[in-house]
């Protein structure tokens, strides 16, 4: 469909994610409601993935089914008039082509930030795993490089999940300490439900003295439960989507 | 008095400050209410500066009169339990000195953040200054520079203040940008009422291509109206306070 690419930064902290829900603040709902004030009409708004209930964006990229007549900066002020306070719309880009935010995407980027202190900031809580335990980030980061490539992940995929093919290819997996803050970056061509929060789960577990399996042991098993646990939703931000075309 | 000197983090968002008001939120109430519930009994609380409404803070010093019946370590636990998720005690340090947080401190140190951009951040948008017109920060400093060492700053002083000696001494007053951020560090041995605020909505017009007097003669001029405009609040963040003793 043709439309206005946006891209979004929303602070997921007081959304249940992006999908629309009956009786639930979405920002999909929400940004329709925008688009509705702007355009006059309610325009069909189309997400390149659900992120869950508090996950945060920084490069959420959306389309609005709607026809060139605003020109796209106005249309970024009018947004950002419009909207709530935790979505902001920081580009717009209109297309002529047939685009699909979500089937045209070749692969996404995620942060990911722990926290790891045993006190905890108000500046971060709404950002951050805090976790006391000490990470050895060297270790972490020969962890992470041991996801990378083409495999079977179904081991990091949250039990009960539909999806049939848990093959995806992760480009990469590394992490950096930033005083206490333990950043993780990780693209895939695609994410299984929950993987990336089962992946650093997992590393921070094993990289912080919990005993664990080896990575490698845990990808082949194929088993959610030699995987370590689900990192929570508000340390993670789904950072860029990579599509062929740059809007 | 003796007693813990607690350092403290608060995003200031949802304060009416510092000081206890009946029927307000402020830190001082909140932190003795939390306290109340960590020794069984209702201490005073004193602060080292009264923060306005909505300022933040990364350094802010208070003093809890209690004996010393609690392990430090233990009561930075107990209080971040206690204290709602706004406020974090970050040190805890038992003093059998007499001591003042405020009138002993020999300095403070602010900082002010400001997002010059013309769109807004979920992300920070509690914590600057969304300013539109681009700051020229090399012009900035220069002018920042001329602030430096000990002036009667009464045109910097919010007009009705009741002080009478407004001469204070700053040490340095710098700037410079990350990203989009345009981010103020100023130090004096004390501030007037909204003196960074007007030093920084000052600085900040005039590097921006407002209409401003030289600094120079704003300050000898002592007159409010010739400074520019009050920077908001949400951008300032009180980052340390000195004293002779490292608590």
């Amino acid at each position: 469909m043709s439309g206005y690419v946006l891209t979004l930064k929303y602070d997921g902290t007081d959304f249940c994610g992006w999908q629309f829900q009956p009786n639930a603040r979405t920002v999909q709902t929400e940004l329709q409601n925008g688009c509705e004030k702007v355009f006059g009409f309610r325009p069909s708004v189309t997400g390149c993935s659900r992120t869950d209930s508090g996950v945060h964006a920084k490069g959420f990229v959306a389309l609005v089914g709607a026809e060139n007549t605003i020109p796209e900066e106005g249309l970024i002020q009018a947004l950002n008039s419009a909207l709530p306070d935790d979505i902001a719309v920081t580009h717009a880009k209109f297309t002529e082509k047939n685009f699909h935010p979500r089937y045209d995407a070749k692969g996404k980027e995620y942060i990911y930030t722990v926290r790891n202190s045993k006190i905890r900031d108000p500046f971060s809580d709404r950002f951050a795993w805090l976790y006391g335990r000490k990470i050895d980030v060297d270790l972490a980061n020969k962890l992470c490089k041991e996801f990378v490539g083409t495999h079977d992940f179904k081991a990091f995929m949250a039990a009960g999940s539909k999806i049939v093919d848990s093959v995806r290819t992760v480009k990469y997996f590394e992490v950096a300490r930033e005083n206490e803050d333990v950043i993780f970056r990780v693209a895939a061509d695609g994410f299984l439900y929950n993987m990336v929060r089962i992946m650093v789960g997992t590393v921070v577990g094993a990289a912080s003295g919990i005993k664990t399996e080896p990575i490698k042991d845990i990808i082949e098993g194929l088993d959610r439960a030699k995987a370590g646990l689900t990192a929570p939703a508000k340390g993670l931000c789904l950072n860029k989507v990579f599509y062929d075309t740059e809007f």
